[in-house]
């Protein structure tokens, strides 16, 4: 069976050194990851069967990390891990949305890995570690002390090696091509799923190099009324002669994705909406200046607030979120925010989606920026011009 | 603010007071909805925003369900649901992925509604109920009694409307387009990721009639070695002349999923694996034809079983699902499996998707029909034809 591994088994022994590092600063002799991206970052699995509980447990006393899941789905642990085939071990079907619990199974591998007086790490804010997976657990481990070790990992993940930031250039790449073809796309009479079916194709198609994979969450394609509700639904309806469409869009590779949001004016804008437009773009481009190792978050943030309170406007939300491996639903990886109060300090090799999105009343506009900190500043991830684009 | 409502209001004045004589019936005050697709049912709501904390609040002392979520995303409540602007509540962006937790925003709204000491229903075993929301809300509210409501909204969505039929059977259409333009996709040469795309962007478009969405997990689309990996990713390798591709897609109308698989061999197949091929159809044919309301899904699975095993198979995970509508991560609603023991007796309006995928030692094959219990046994809604496609 061909392996299929998008990084040296070097890189992934050196995530693992880090984790077991954290684990043992923390005292955590056992830890349960049920974040998809954590099972990826330190195993390289990668299929989309994390629906039906699956864990990967890292043990300070076993050497590589082990693979729990669905009895079909170890193929793909086989496939896609560097993981020996008996550190992959599969549940039988019946558990699967039955009255049996997989967490017993999953109980079961960490008593064999010493786990029955253990300290055990759990991610309680994860998507995929619901309450009744953490009480099944504490029932069937009743002598193991429960931690919450939510984010242990993805705080490992926010400074990306020189292999993830290439990776992620390639999905850039991506998101580039995916703007460019929804964009040509946008004319008066198209529908509004045609629009976003154009994006979809060239996600998942890529470009001629590299073929892309499924976002975190739908491309956002929020048009007229609902450019001011970021995360609508499209519509059938057919795209007004003159309308405004917000577009966030994100290339995907080996399920690194990067993000870029523009906004396309169907027909002239308004004076007012261009003068916007300048005005984010300005700000924007004042901010990317200022990154740099060694500034924090809320730092990079507090140069966009001021720019923009100049011309008399504020944000709301937060101006950006680190981004790198990421599965469904979510593609912020919930640790650092460009966000006043966010004390983290840049370093290189972290990765970012620098968005500010403007929802006014009754207009909202959004012209954003993947990059990632570099030595010497930032390194833009797409190369889309940053500008409001008319048609 | 143009409303964008799928059903009656009647419809779902019904669901609520189904959902209200449940909840009496268990004693329940308070019910608290995590789960994207109960949210949906009760209220309409449908954006993608479920990634940050976002509840629906079913009271038996307050007439409508009331929404809380985030700020940005009120602007999707107001258009997509028939709530009253009193019952759309929304919390700061100073709450999102920091160390503040919505669910105590979302606790004070239970307390203006009597929670503070109520017997509160939530949804221990749901993808959008953490450990950590848990915690919280036990914390924010420590004289109520929480008890498990999981799965008590999805046991009333079981039973589809006519209203609802109509939507599945559009999303059946798309589901046919979606197979017949990945199947002419189909070439020696094509990427892997190509053929998704394809798949994908008829998904999103739909049909000339019916505009499409995303599904609730990425199109299955495992090619060569892959077959037997249910859930694997497609790759960026072009299609060997000769190759078995198994392929799941999902038409999505309105959050309505109908799911739809077969299996394409380019080339000539072996006469083996034809032979596979019939034994699956015509054991699917025949459990088709067994079903009926008032049997149980035990009986229809038993059909499936004992044809299959006078040709010597078996088949290890479930024979199928209850589908309606759904959300990322997963398609399947959690309530009645056709599987061996489960007494789920079947009604006119119940929808699942027929599976009778094989994965042997290294071949696999699925050819799977969507359908609805009907009064005189079913109505597939799906009309591509259940054979072994060969190109």
């Amino acid at each position: 069976m061909k392996k299929e591994l998008h990084f040296e088994r070097a890189e992934f022994a050196a995530r693992v050194v880090a984790v077991k590092k954290e684990m043992s600063k923390r005292g955590i002799d056992i830890l349960l990851l049920s974040e998809p991206p954590n099972q990826n970052y330190v195993t390289g699995y990668n299929a989309f069967s994390f629906y039906t509980p699956q864990m990967v447990i890292v043990a300070l006393n076993h050497d590589e990390p082990i693979w729990v899941g669905r009895f079909m789905d170890r193929i793909s642990a086989l496939m896609t891990t560097y993981l020996a085939d008996g550190n992959i071990r599969a549940y039988p079907d019946r558990y699967v949305q039955s009255t049996l619990s997989p967490y017993d199974f999953v109980a079961d591998v960490a008593k064999e890995l010493g786990g029955e007086k253990a300290k055990i790490g759990v991610e309680m804010g994860g998507y995929y570690y619901s309450a009744r997976a953490h009480a099944d657990l504490v029932r069937a481990l009743p002598l193991a002390e429960f931690v919450d070790a939510d984010l242990l990992v993805n705080w490992i993940r926010i400074v990306k090696s020189p292999a993830e930031i290439s990776i992620m250039r390639q999905a850039g790449r991506i998101a580039d091509a995916m703007m460019e073809r929804t964009v040509n796309t946008v004319e008066p009479g198209v529908r509004e799923c045609d629009v976003a079916a154009a994006a979809y194709h060239q996600m998942i198609s890529g470009t001629p190099e590299f073929g892309g994979s499924y976002s975190c969450s739908p491309p956002n394609i929020c048009i007229g009324e609902r450019v001011i509700a970021p995360h609508a639904h499209w519509t059938d309806e057919p795209l007004a002669p003159s309308t405004i469409l917000n577009l966030e869009l994100s290339g995907v590779r080996h399920r690194y994705q990067v993000v870029l949001s523009r906004t396309v004016s169907l027909g002239k804008p308004a004076p007012s909406y261009q003068k916007l437009a300048d005005v984010v773009v300005e700000a924007l481009n004042t901010t990317l200046e200022s990154v740099k190792p060694g500034r924090t978050a809320s730092e990079i943030e507090g140069v966009f607030r001021r720019t923009l309170a100049r011309h008399g406007f504020e944000k709301e939300a937060r101006l950006g979120y680190s981004i790198g491996v990421g599965f469904p639903p979510a593609v912020g990886e919930r640790t650092a925010s460009l966000r006043k109060g966010d004390e983290t300090v840049l370093q290189t090799g972290m990765v970012f989606h620098m968005m500010p999105g403007l929802w006014l009343d009754n207009v909202g506009i959004t012209i954003t920026q993947s990059l990632a900190v570099t030595d010497g500043g930032h390194e833009p991830l797409t190369s889309t011009p940053r500008k409001l684009f008319v048609k």
